[in-house]
């Protein structure tokens, strides 16, 4: 990799912190989360920035995703000691960034921005193929293929909206300082071509969260489990977790991050 | 994997030769042809062979696909020492093959069908994105990003039609003994929505022909070889290799089959 900076880019010596937005084919990373000896979204962006300014940037991102979980539009910060024009920074960034991570937009913002503050709403999609199997789709939606009540997948949908103990459809451990209430503001479904989309919208999720509200609302699409054992998950706070397993990582993308 | 074989499919004690057309995500497989420690085509379909019929089945493909090159269309023969209806087969391949191979069809053939023989023509498709970088497709379409003219591409391609030496054009070797003529039947381009597709048709192909003869289109498409300086390559025999490299794999489908 070439290094393109020159002195007409970099323009004075004052610390600026930069918010980065992007895309990337989550199949090709072993999630968002830097990780020894794991190819991760943020540990090829580390990469990248040391391979660019030749120092350690640390960055921090507005979510994490798991392994396989397509990140549409994620956006990140990191603070530079000097100040560049953003959009001579995002042609740097695009030169450096040729793959499987694609750089939408760089702006400036606020030193000492904490991004995870600013989160509005973050929107998640769910793709399953409901026709026949596709090959060439198996990173890239949930390979159902097979028909699915949308009247009972909605139904069940519905049971999560509003504020709820989540712990049961959570990869939350017992003991886990983290809170398990979370505030889903919007689940909406819709058809078309054989392609299913689930779209859910909240200010934040726990840990696996929506692959397990999606397992379970195809789970009573099937009849495996009724409304009232999922509202049972979804109240008893002692009770065991939901015993079926959440959906695939393949179909999710987090399609959305509106900042404040 | 469950074995589903049980009497009612399995009819006769009479050799039969079955012909089966798949369909495969290339970017998950080191190519057609069975490697050693490498995960292939050949190699999972016979893999999964064996799981259903306990015995090693040798199965002949009528068209072998590099590394990182895509199977839209498939086939491939293999005998079975008994009778089963088609369809009965198919439904047990189909419930074996739920990953990136599909099953797309099977049929009985003549025994000894020697498939090679039978192929009246190949139609392989190349896909280029000249928009935007989509991180989501670059096992999918080659991500070249920029303007091509249609016409330029048409005119360099146009020299590769009809029967011509493709040794310069190839990955064959010196000293190989595999004969580098090849008539190519029809060369089609078009473009829709930012993606550009090359079509090319021919009975048979040398290893790497397409992805040369495309990198070459390009090439010139670039002002980076003239029209004169490819047609030397295809006509000198005793010329060096053209220079420059060939197209990605991850842009080529094997698109159709035609057998006679």
């Amino acid at each position: 990799m070439k290094n393109n900076l020159n002195s007409s880019s970099v323009k004075m010596k004052k610390p600026t912190t930069y918010c980065v937005r992007v895309a990337y084919d989550g199949s090709h990373f072993s999630g968002w989360a830097k990780q020894i000896g794991l190819r991760t979204v943020e540990g090829e962006i580390n990469k990248i920035l040391r391979a660019i300014f030749q120092v350690e940037i640390a960055i921090n991102g507005a979510s994490r995703t798991d392994s396989g979980v397509h990140g549409y539009d994620q956006v990140f910060t990191f603070a530079l000691p000097f100040w560049m024009e953003p959009n001579n920074l995002k042609v740097i960034l695009e030169q450096h960034f040729t793959r499987d991570i694609k750089i939408k937009n760089v702006t400036v913002v606020a030193n000492k921005y904490d991004i995870r503050k600013h989160v509005r709403y973050k929107e998640y999609r769910y793709y399953i193929n409901t026709g026949a199997h596709n090959p060439f789709k198996i990173n890239y939606q949930l390979q159902y293929c097979k028909k699915i009540s949308l009247k009972k997948l909605r139904k069940a949908l519905k049971l999560f909206t509003g504020r709820n103990y989540f712990y049961n459809f959570s990869g939350l451990a017992k003991g886990d300082a983290k809170n398990p209430y979370r505030r889903i503001d919007k689940i909406r479904v819709w058809q078309r071509k054989g392609q299913l989309t689930i779209v859910v919208k909240a200010k934040g999720f726990v840990r696996y969260q929506i692959r397990y509200i999606i397992g379970a609302a195809l789970d009573y699409s099937q009849d495996k489990v009724t409304l009232d054992e999922i509202k049972q998950y979804l109240s008893a706070k002692e009770k065991e977790k939901y015993p079926y397993p959440k959906a695939s990582a393949s179909g999710l993308y987090l399609y959305k991050i509106v900042l404040n």
